[in-house]
């Protein structure tokens, strides 16, 4: 059981792939209807065309079957896996007017989830060993977050909470309509459902201090540099071994080891899904069938 | 009359953006519900952390009334402008427990379409003066394409076709299923609607020449060097001088501009919406009201 | 590869049939479940009851597929074909409770769509040998326009464009904002997308040189007598010989073809879509099974 | 209180007219977008250019307000009232772009309703005085029901039931699926909600004797000459003087007469919804605002 | 053919299934994902913990099915049947972790329809041999319309209107806007689709005798003691024989029978649908496979 | 900041009354469409008609919004407050017509959400002072689970996990599949999002200690006597004194005050949800206006 291979469950990502190929569809694929026959049968591949990371077969894969129900495929890179240049990632057989007019959507999602799980997958290998985990953030995009943070379980990374329901998270907003840290985190304490933990944004060491004082259970530590946030880990520690602590703000692949280094749990980076380059990916028709 | 500045129908994003709230407030926002009181008002401003291009403050705003019909918007900076950092681009003034609800999907359609925005603009720079367009592909985010296509125009970019429906383009398995480029041309000139152009993907001398003499209205210069595409614009023109021509496949910011001086009409880039970064754009509280 | 026989894709009517399944069903179907037994199975048959032209068998078989999945169906006469009165269009064999609540939103679709095919065939055969197109308007029936606009081409016509997305055409409210023919055409001509023709309204020589002069590539010729009609044809004709012209408002079976004669390339005939009686058809049951 | 003039409820048709929109709009208006700025404003009338009776003005004016919520909308012609050719129907002030693009939408409604009541109202006005009822069908566009059986009201008429769910009407194939008339009225009888009549179409005269003995409430005698019919009702009120009785079949607007002179209590006419022509209707700018 | 074993056609409650799997299943099933693979098969079965009646199975197949379409169901308790503490009801044999994610929804479906039919089966137990129905009311919950009143017929139960357009029902409210129960009859019977029987509510003799002789085809007799709903009984039959009459309002298992004895045709209780308490099932996983 | 009066988004809860008038108001209402106009303007109440607790005034307010866009809404007995037999809960001005058409609805909605609310708070006062929480399960009605858990906040209770995504609940299946009750919590949390408890139910001394070893942050004591369930709070709290503990099965008003005397943290009750009766609720209309 990995947790990165476990793909979503089909009811969720299916409708999300068949607006896709109606966006992409409007009324009619003009040009295939007047250049293919429908009953043309034919095979092709997916090949990356640079090194990434397989997420997203499964969503592809739907594109096809969507188009023509009759669709054979063949996935040959398994999810999570790391593939080079020219290695075939899914290999498709059936009608080949069907095929085409899936052939954007379905390389639209798959480049684009092949391409967060390989950033994931880079930040994972600089911190590997360091005992910590790397997640996401909610800044997904549109319509696309269960499948981007799919992405990142691919590539070797953890989800923070999917949305605003599954985690309590107290920020600086918050904390202001309180009035204080305390305030904030008693009312979360009094209604807060019995298996969730609170987590609780903090700025300096006064906060912090007040956070843990509280009885908040994980920390956010938000856009310090290196050596302040090695001194809050420290400082937090002692006043409650096991608090989760988690840096955020500012992390990038220059800098993610030494993050990892003050012995936060958890380092989270919005750009995974926010600003992953897609993958270079290409269908290619291999023949008729 | 500014292509860029006319943004789609609010009837054809709304529900794009509806959805999205949906995504992220999944059953509510369990922080700010135990938090903050529902009649707490209060004043924010969207502010850009780095030079960028907005676009899609049309989406934000949408994002921010449906979580309060009652919010007061005043956008800032006008689509299209070029904003520095620690600019204003939006203030917002309303019930703040709705604003934060709104908050994250605000930034995340925001910060996206800023981003292709300003990733346009460069590229339209810096073949400013050479007399041709710079246009989008059909490699966009799913469900994301109306978006992201307006954000190009934003950027000063043109939009390619939309979809599979507004624009006859007969690519390489088109002509392969047909047996040759005239065949294919012939039954695409034989069907399409009176309104459409016809455009030729060619990777050679032989197949240019062969789509100009059946009739193609514009020729996809496919992943040719520059050199080779400079002979081949110029054979073209010779062969039918009001043909439009198209170059694409591997054209960067580094050599945009010599690929502009090949004399092509049209540059398509598909990084524009399948790898352009977010805007780095934050919102803040700035009072009680 | 025939534009008539080329079918929508199901991805696209398939909603639309279930939709009117719903209306049709309400809550259920009273009388058949008070008197059929839900096992019993038969067969029927869909009989023309005067000369027609055979369009939409696939949403009619949907409409059955979708109330019995294991429903047999067996289309006799193909799209596009004429077929006389007590002629076999489809046999059904399934489930006769399923069967019967399908019956009447089958024939709601197919007696419409042949209705359509065979009125846009009698336009066609009139102008036969004149070397000009009938073409349909967007005066279609609401939610019924992929469906419509297909039944057109089953009858051997073409289709003007879908939709106010995926064609230029400037009418006269468009110039009278703009101030003058050659600013309009002059602003669709900096915005269009390259694969798109620019059509303009005329209404006198004034205005049609207007356009010619300002790049028009296709021209709407609305509502002239035929004289002044194959004037203002080889007017433009001598002015821009390549240009498309297109006739349109008031033409009926009857003056169809001297208007083909006038030499326009293009005739539009809202009625198509509009007006069309529906074909007379009737589903029978023929046994049990 | 008219049952003509009462109007379906807003719920029950804004998602038509919203999606009748999308249908046309597909991702924008290109032409107006172009060449109209979105601030200017206007005036504009539809106007009848043939004698018609105003069905659908509710439709109209939803689809100006979804394309511009500010819109005014003056209706001129009350519901179900006759009007002639010029006469003015409704008045609109908005915005000039998003009246147009609701125009074609507008008019698509407004056309095919003032076309369905005004071929009611010419039947309505045959058999005035005969004290039957003309009631539509089943035979409707998919979609559009709701809306057409409201525009047969507006012409005069009556309706049928509205589908499967609020009414009982057993139909010959229910009589063959039960062996007989008998069984087919007595496993309706007891099934039956207490608030709904039996109707049993029948045939001869062996069949009309054998539902009235079953119990039958109504009789529909269907595709009768008016001799057989005349007979039929005649032996039927001797049988059942209180049994409802209607005629179908065949009925024109020049044997409508006669068949209301059989003393039936509805005639039915299918083709009141599934072939009345549209209405000549046409929206005109009047000025700026 | 009996009512109560008809069950409604799956296009009518599919939707509903899905929708409630998306509710529990949320963005998914975080438990079961991480400690079961994916592949795991196995069997299970539904079992009654207290006697009731079997309704819904249909429903909670449907969702076995939609986490798992090659999951295989089979009923063992037939809709409608009794059955008794530790009875099996259906087994299920598939995906294991589809299962679990699938039982809970499943569950709620069963329970709640269950619990419907074995109140109802009480009340119908009741008055056995009165010769009168007992029926419904749309006090239903809301979006489980359909279900539940299916589930009262396999209770042994009728169902009296769906919903507001099947049935004409004239209530207190009504008749005061029209000033008096004759004005409000008449207004009905003008305008009621013939196939549609028209009932009154009556409080009192004088409004009883006024809706008899206005037309009424059955009247509903509201919140009467025994004593006067008797009385009323005795006085409608001997205005009009084959008038049809309700009682409503307080009814409970201690006095139907005494209700029934009234000689009313239609007893009607809303407590069915709104009150009646879930059967308590469980599901058992039996074994791998 | 009362977690029972924070009432959820109406971005939440808007589609499901929408639905709910739909499926009672089907093609309209024919009765009130006969007998009263749509002009005709008047007020009403909602009154109690026995001891409740008022929950869902929000949703009732928007049933007659969507019916009456203009209604007046004044909800006189807040959210959570307890009223008697007789007393006013909310009144209602406005089209009358348009008020009955939602009254059953609001009404459908109101007298679920009150019930619940009532039976909790039965619930919540027989353990008031014992320190525990009162919390609810996913035993809610389909579609309805955000409004009933919503209600069983408004009668004192909490509410346990929404659904499968916020909340890790290791059950018997789970274990069984993974081994071990150590191997599924070694799996959970490897995977676990950090702001995620791992809950584990046990059911004998052996699994408690074991789920204690392997890291449980909760345990469901399931179906225990009360006895047993003492000792095993007693055994859990020695091993680890911060461990959230929880009975469930067979808990009712009879016996949860042995239950909470345990020392056990949560007592759940599904009857909450699933059994719990509709509240004896009326809407009088009191006037015109």
């Amino acid at each position: 059981m990995e947790q990165s291979t476990c793909i979503p469950h089909f009811l969720l990502y299916r409708g999300c792939v068949a607006a896709a190929l109606e966006e992409d569809l409007e009324h009619g694929d003009i040009t295939t209807e007047l250049t293919i026959s429908r009953a043309e049968r034919g095979r092709s591949v997916i090949i990356a065309k640079e090194e990434t990371v397989v997420a997203g077969t499964f969503a592809a894969a739907e594109a096809f079957r969507l188009t023509d129900p009759g669709v054979h495929i063949d996935v040959v890179s398994g999810e999570g896996g790391l593939v080079q240049a020219n290695d075939c990632i899914m290999k498709i057989e059936g009608r080949l007017a069907a095929m085409l007019q899936a052939e954007r959507v379905a390389l639209n999602f798959l480049q684009r989830m092949c391409g967060v799980a390989a950033l994931t997958r880079r930040f994972v290998e600089e911190i590997s060993g360091q005992g910590c985990r790397l997640v996401d953030t909610r800044k997904t995009t549109p319509g696309m977050r269960l499948l981007q943070k799919y992405a990142v379980r691919a590539g070797g990374g953890c989800n923070h909470r999917y949305g605003l329901s599954d985690g309590i998270l107290i920020k600086d907003n918050h904390i202001a309509a309180c009035g204080s840290v305390s305030e904030a985190v008693a009312r979360a304490r009094a209604g807060a459902p019995h298996l969730m933990k609170i987590q609780v944004e903090v700025t300096d060491v006064r906060e912090l201090e007040e956070a843990v004082a509280a009885g908040a259970d994980a920390l956010l530590l938000d856009n310090m540099d290196v050596h302040t946030l090695a001194e809050n880990v420290n400082h937090a520690r002692k006043l409650k071994p096991d608090i989760v602590l988690e840096a955020s703000g500012g992390i990038r692949l220059e800098n993610v080891l030494s993050v990892a280094r003050t012995g936060v749990d958890i380092i989270s980076v919005g750009g995974l899904t926010h600003s992953a380059p897609a993958a270079d990916l290409s269908l290619k028709i291999t023949g008729r069938s």
